[in-house]
């Protein structure tokens, strides 16, 4: 099987593969490139084996029987199924968990991957193979609306203007709050306006903005969340939304001076984002740069690291 | 009036000395030194003036009939009066206050200091001149408890075994939580134990203590604040008290892979200071290290610097 993997540099391989025991065979049918993955290859969560978390694929085989065959996308976080997290039905945080293409477990760039089967969530036929792919990192974005409430006439902040903020003005437009997103790209700023957001900035006009009730870092830089925190008001709240890797330096005395709520955020429920997706009809067309064969995946990350480039896809089944 | 004033340096002068219009002048008793007045004189905030803003002191004058003569505390943060904050009695965040011997406004290392009149509160006579001092620092202690609900059995943590933190270990005992002191000094370390905590390590044995729901960073360290971080829980809180100089550089991204909370805290309220003294009568006997005539002011500061010393107190009248 090709596989996209990562030791100490990025390589295309191809040997044999199988489920984990007791575990579904999935045929991955799309994947998308996250900043995650960027960072991964960078030395970001000392990850070494086949990256990848985003995707739609199609069920081969150990699953229920009405999910063979089926397309489906996968929960990242597989559980230890013991614990008592695991108990109520979400690993998120199982200390034993392994996690898709990044913590454990082989990941999505390859043809096959594997995964409980517990994991896995049929695909209704609305949503499209390249909407579907969309699934894993808006549910991460809908996420923030389960941690902070947001709500009518609420001064709410996104600081970045890629392809996870993107999705954050999509998540968080509809609540209503008043959003103004803080980019460094013009053409992504009027994404961002096309995506619902109130007003759109450069960031070396943040000054103009004022304090925000609550700013979401999603740029994923030092600068990014000394921002984030600057712009925020006193007894606001700041989400943190990415990581990267290596130390921060941030100046934190605002955070106690104006006694700061910094929330961190990680993943987010896949049922809400495939209801999102059901209900509000997104179209990602603007959100994809590119897409590569799995043969081209090397050339796919260099891709995907250019300034300026959004999502990018791999294709596959050719 | 003799004053211990920092410019570019710290030092005694003796400068004529009259309240602020329409605010209350106070003959100051005593006062303490703060970790924030040892930060300030680094450099941070700013700040030029009389430093000080742990204090009692006795109204003369510019206060209302039943306060004259009376020994007071004074509430640290002056509102400009008119905004929404202000309105509801709360100035902590109004954006124009000044800060006594913080921000705008001289501070209380000085025979006299001028506040108005609003944020004097007398103080009960079962209180004495030294333990009216701690009202300021264990307001900002037991803040943390109106900020993040504490209760029985719940795992907390606590980084630092210096002055602020023995503070906390008094104001947070009482919840019921199991307390956990994590320090660099034996016999503070024994002090906190004294005081109410469960426990308490030296900080190179933190590994041992496992995962905690909430963890209090009142080191004002960097190493304070990432051992804060790696100590948490999965969606659990860290409570940042202690601000210091200039930038810190701390690995982030476990704020986001465990999603944990991080909360700002700086002043509290004098009320509840007041009546937790008159309730649970702690004894700070141990707390103070030294006390020195404001004459020896420049001294004293250079003793509340000193590695292991805990409280140092300045005798305004000989």
């Amino acid at each position: 099987m090709k596989a996209l993997r990562y030791s100490d540099h990025l390589e295309l391989t191809n040997t044999p593969f199988e489920a984990r025991d007791g575990e579904a065979l999935v045929r991955v049918l799309f994947a998308g490139i996250c900043n995650t993955d960027l960072e991964i290859v960078k030395g970001y969560a000392g990850f070494h084996g086949t990256l990848g978390h985003e995707f739609v694929g199609r069920v081969e085989s150990g699953a229920p029987g009405e999910l063979i065959g089926k397309r489906v996308v996968g929960e990242i976080n597989a559980g230890c199924g013991r614990c008592e997290l695991c108990g109520s039905r979400d690993p998120r945080h199982c200390k034993d968990r392994t996690v898709l293409g990044i913590k454990g477990r082989d990941g999505a760039f390859a043809e096959f991957l594997s995964l409980p089967a517990a994991n896995l969530l049929a695909v209704p036929d609305a949503i499209s193979d390249e909407q579907a792919v969309f699934i894993e990192p808006l549910a991460a974005a809908l996420n923030i609306r389960e941690q902070v409430e947001l709500s009518s006439g609420m001064r709410v902040g996104i600081i970045g203007d890629g392809k996870l903020a993107q999705l954050i003005v999509l998540a968080v437009a509809p609540t209503g709050c008043d959003l103004t997103v803080i980019g460094k790209h013009r053409e992504r700023l009027a994404l961002a306006e096309r995506g619902g957001a109130n007003d759109a900035r450069l960031f070396s006009e943040r000054a103009q903005v004022g304090a925000l009730d609550v700013v979401i870092e999603a740029s994923g830089s030092a600068a990014g969340l000394q921002a984030a925190i600057e712009m925020t008001r006193p007894r606001g709240t700041v989400v943190l939304k990415t990581t990267h890797h290596g130390a921060t330096t941030v100046e934190m005395s605002p955070v106690v001076v104006n006694e700061l709520t910094i929330i961190g955020s990680r993943c987010g429920r896949f049922e809400t984002a495939i209801e999102f997706l059901l209900r509000r009809k997104p179209d990602f067309t603007s959100f994809i740069s590119e897409r590569f064969d799995l043969d081209f995946g090397v050339e796919a990350f260099k891709r995907a690291a250019e300034p300026g480039v959004l999502k990018v896809l791999l294709k596959m089944t050719s």
